[in-house]
């Protein structure tokens, strides 16, 4: 049996298209995207407000002076969006071996008695601008390294605030690898062949 | 043809031992000790000195205010060693494919036109001082987690004086294995299939 495979990703390193590709190849399902619809239901929160909130915080400054605990008091939509995601992804991960993108899977599944291994997909500012770019095209109001700098420090400060961890720091990660440099295609081999080599 | 492959590791990470068995597995060269008897001969300086110098800076903390090419004017035997050292890789990996260990080779290799490929081999601390532990024993003057901290410390400043970089930053690497999480085999796996699937 496969792990559970989580894949954090620098915005524009192609993690979520590596993730997809893992999955086919290996015949376990992906989620991303779908968790979506399933945080839809359990939240009864809009799909549109997920997909905007589901990796944002809901104060980008917050983590520095409220600990996860307390916020816990003090729930914002964007909170109760992070455990209704929290428990979707732990329903996905008990299902059986799967592909899951994003949302602090890594974190979540760590806590749990879950057989899983944790993926951090980069790429240098050359190689994730050419991406953006072919993938979303020019947005003639910002430039497009300014595009993947927010994304990157919402995902950080989302990262920070519910898990207290640095998003990024090699130690959260089993594996990391650089989609730049190796090339999609040698990212999909590494995740497939450690799946296997792993597998119970 | 296999890219040449150079091993950054944390001390107690067994990335000494996984590069060996890397090489023995691609039948390639390894160099790790074997650099120190060719750095003695190129600098003139005894093996001895290069061992206790050869990742230790010259003054811990010089690197925030005299850049490299400053201190060329200035040299110091540690510094000499590292320009010895840099020829002797550099000699190594233009001979053809083969496993580099620790001494800034990613650095050195990368800013050359030499096919390669850059890895770091990490471990939670208990991993470590349980490895730690098994290959060198016990020291009464001083605990295992603090010889730990104070070889990180070094090969970090080290790192940093002469490439400017921080060590350990997952952006200076194509792969990043866990050997922790991972076991030494999977590590050993994982790069020999990368230097496979990377092979021209």
């Amino acid at each position: 049996m496969y792990p559970v495979i989580t894949i954090s990703r620098e915005f524009g390193s192609g993690g979520h298209s590596i993730g997809k590709k893992v999955a086919e190849a290996l015949n376990i399902p992906f989620y991303d995207g779908e968790i979506v619809n399933q945080v839809a239901q359990e939240s009864g929160y809009a799909k549109e407000l997920i997909e905007e909130q589901g990796e944002h915080t809901s104060a980008s400054n917050k983590w520095f002076d409220i600990s996860t605990a307390s916020a816990m008091y003090f729930q914002s939509p964007q909170d109760e969006i992070f455990l209704a995601q929290r428990k979707v992804i732990l329903d996905c991960a008990k299902k059986g071996p799967c592909v899951i993108v994003g949302r602090c899977s890594d974190y979540i599944l760590k806590n749990e008695e879950i057989f899983s291994v944790h993926v951090l997909i980069h790429a240098d500012m050359e190689h994730r601008i050419e991406r953006v770019l072919e993938r979303y095209g020019e947005n003639p109001d910002v430039s497009v390294k300014k595009r993947i700098q927010k994304k990157d420090k919402q995902r950080r400060t989302y990262y920070r605030y519910y898990t207290d961890q640095h998003w990024g720091d090699y130690e959260n990660y089993d594996l990391a690898l650089n989609s730049g440099t190796l090339g999609e295609e040698n990212c999909v081999k590494a995740i497939c062949e450690l799946a296997q080599n792993l597998s119970k």
